[in-house]
């Protein structure tokens, strides 16, 4: 297994992922969860349409910390503080749960279902290369989605050893100088091309998986991407294979 | 496998491993790296001497990290310029040989053996905890020793994550921060006492492994630590019947 990258010029040596889309449904887990809390509360929810608002606080939460505005914030934080303007939105009050009962639903995006290619195509890229995640989740979401997915990478560098949030150039470049590489060395796999772009604007290799159903069928995306990344597939199986 | 520790009141959930002398034999690993470096040169060396001289600036290079009298400086970094010190204090010259080969040469320190019982013994652990190494190392060297040794980490943290040197205590807080952990639910488990004294004293648990041939045959050390460690035992394999 070498695979030498056309656009930075470089063997890669590292092939990282994006997580929340890309190796993990985290739509389906995060309704499941919801749904469980909803019936455990008595609650009539919509559980798809509560992951989406949910999650549709994602990046404007990211983007505060980008920004400046305020200091950096783990994921879990922000997933929290989400959570309650989720429940806001539902017209639902986040203070009448018992103490913890939030904090526990929250730990819903620790321990998201793989899709059913993931675990197969990562032990396959492993017997090659590096693999790790490149996601915004912090240290200890990413590995309780590990041991709990048998997701089986090499290390876990979460977005609170970089501090950074991508798109910030720093999230990409500090998991390469971790792992004494150069960026074009390291490549990202993700189903989301404003990420690809990011990292190749940083010096690294892309490859795109196409998860058309990452945000439900109703909103079903398209299987091949518009840009013009290193590899492109279906799934993190048939990115082993082109590698 | 749950384990209550004694000194700490708390369940531990992660087991992180002290690397050099602890998981891998460094002094065996060096020492046949230098010969074969030797061969490769025609030079007369005595490889252990050597390998003791290069360890023996391990500390006091560190030392001036901790102290502040230099910036954070990878262990890498460090590691290299300790061999050139090393060469010269055995009189051959350093800039005798081609660009390249120092380094090279240095990299051994990447691909150390395990003891005997370290890979199964970590992975034993891992059926119950968190396991993952707590090392001065910075993470691409340990990472390369995983790789090669087949260490079954759960997750890589190098000191160049929390950019601190054991004692330092930000090098135990920082990894057990990351982990979303109370200090107080990690176990160190190390061979050296001053290490697991620094632990203790930031709210660890502790665990001493006793490796009397670290330092060669005519530097034996006591099987029996002089310590009160919540666990002792001579081999990973036997903590992990102790946990």
């Amino acid at each position: 297994m070498t695979y030498r990258s056309p656009s930075t010029g470089l063997t890669v040596r590292a092939v990282l992922f994006d997580v929340f889309g890309t190796v993990v449904d985290w739509r389906s887990g995060i309704a499941a969860a919801v749904t469980a809390f909803a019936d455990g509360h008595g609650l009539e929810l919509d559980a798809h349409a509560c992951a989406d608002i949910w999650r549709g606080r994602y990046q404007p939460a990211m983007q505060r910390v980008r920004s400046g505005a305020r200091a950096f914030a783990s994921l879990d934080v922000l997933h929290r503080e989400n959570l309650d303007g989720t429940l806001r939105e539902l017209g639902i009050d986040p203070d009448g749960f018992a103490p913890g009962e939030l904090d526990q639903l929250n730990r819903a995006w620790h321990f998201l279902p793989p899709w059913p290619d993931s675990v197969a195509g990562i032990a396959a890229i492993k017997q090659g290369y590096i693999v790790g995640p490149l996601s915004n989740g912090n240290t200890s979401l990413l590995l309780d989605m590990a041991k709990s997915a048998g997701l089986p990478w090499d290390l876990i560098l979460g977005s609170d050893t970089s501090r950074a949030y991508k798109p910030d150039p720093e999230a990409y470049l500090r998991p390469a100088a971790l792992l004494g590489l150069e960026p074009g060395e390291v490549m990202l796999a993700a189903a989301h091309e404003a990420d690809l772009a990011a990292a190749r604007e940083t010096g690294l290799a892309t490859a795109f998986i196409a998860r058309p159903l990452e945000n439900g069928p109703a909103a079903a995306t398209p299987e091949a991407p518009t840009g013009d990344w290193d590899l492109a597939g279906t799934s993190i199986t048939q990115l082993a294979d082109r590698l």
